[in-house]
């Protein structure tokens, strides 16, 4: 279902040495980690701000370039998706566990 | 590569009604939408404190955190994450059209 | 030394319904309490950003956008900036009379 | 009436250096730039969310909060706040300039 995330990294990858004028990301790079994390955030409060509103349309849009903002810092960084996957990855066993002994400990 | 995604989903949609004293999800969600919201502006901001710092164990760390209180807040909300996926997959396409066009234009 | 606040909060009440096509102040207002938020929003990360930098100067510009559109953000809800300094004030009271305490404990 | 700033402003400067144990000033200082940039950004998030929400009670503290942890940060950075009151004005000449330019044109 969501190889989206793995494709969008190798195109943002393969983009980010492109011509400035043809790609947003190559302009975005271009500018600096400074603005990749600046824009970070203004899609961070946007989103806050369609979830307060309950504009579920505006949710999806702002949700969709969080996303695509955070590959593209995580790319200007050289930190793979796949490493911050498996930190999701280990965080779900370490809670699996602990909800496991706190039933066993009830029970 | 990233069914994590899709997984972890699951599993914040399954503990959206544990007992709150067992599972973080369920005590978010027992505290509302602008309790999650704002989780998730707190993790934008740590994960562009992170990248600015250039603290690359820090940036995993924050962006899993960040990734994940946007399930949770997409779930809270009831937006799918595949339809958050295929905005993405939309708009790549339409990129991938932009840039024949313009490349269609230069030849 | 900073009735600046004071005069800057007049002027924007009074620009509040002037022609949004002259006062920036009436553009805001006319867009919403979303797009102020947002405004506030963005002007925070730019101030971290400025911070993280290190660069005193961009602070400065954009510690002075977070007041001006936090101002227009208290206008817009009818909240007196006289209420959030007399919260403030209040506090450093409570602040005051705590390190008394505490000074009178360890004394 | 808001020379709540100012005084504020010198008991943030004069908390620096006091025990970190007894100041909350101190405590955050101790805990370096990184961490007063994500209480400002943490305070941004909560006021717009208490803005979103209309809820004016918790405006008012968020809005104090914010305040407070901005003038930390200019403290840390050795920004004084009459620098940023100074800009504020410098605008509000220039807008007011730019206004005055405007109806000119007009009439």
């Amino acid at each position: 279902m969501d190889d989206t995330l793995s494709r969008l990294t190798a195109t943002i990858a393969s983009r980010r040495l492109s011509d400035p004028e043809q790609s947003y990301v190559a302009r975005l790079q271009a500018k600096g980690l400074s603005k990749i994390a600046q824009k970070l955030g203004e899609e961070a409060v946007e989103t806050i701000i369609a979830a307060m509103s309950e504009d579920d349309t505006a949710l999806t849009g702002e949700a969709a370039d969080l996303l695509f903002h955070l590959l593209v810092l995580l790319d200007a960084r050289g930190v793979p998706l796949t490493t911050v996957l498996a930190e999701l990855d280990r965080r779900e066993g370490l809670s699996g566990l602990a909800e496991k002994a706190a039933r066993a400990q009830e029970g």
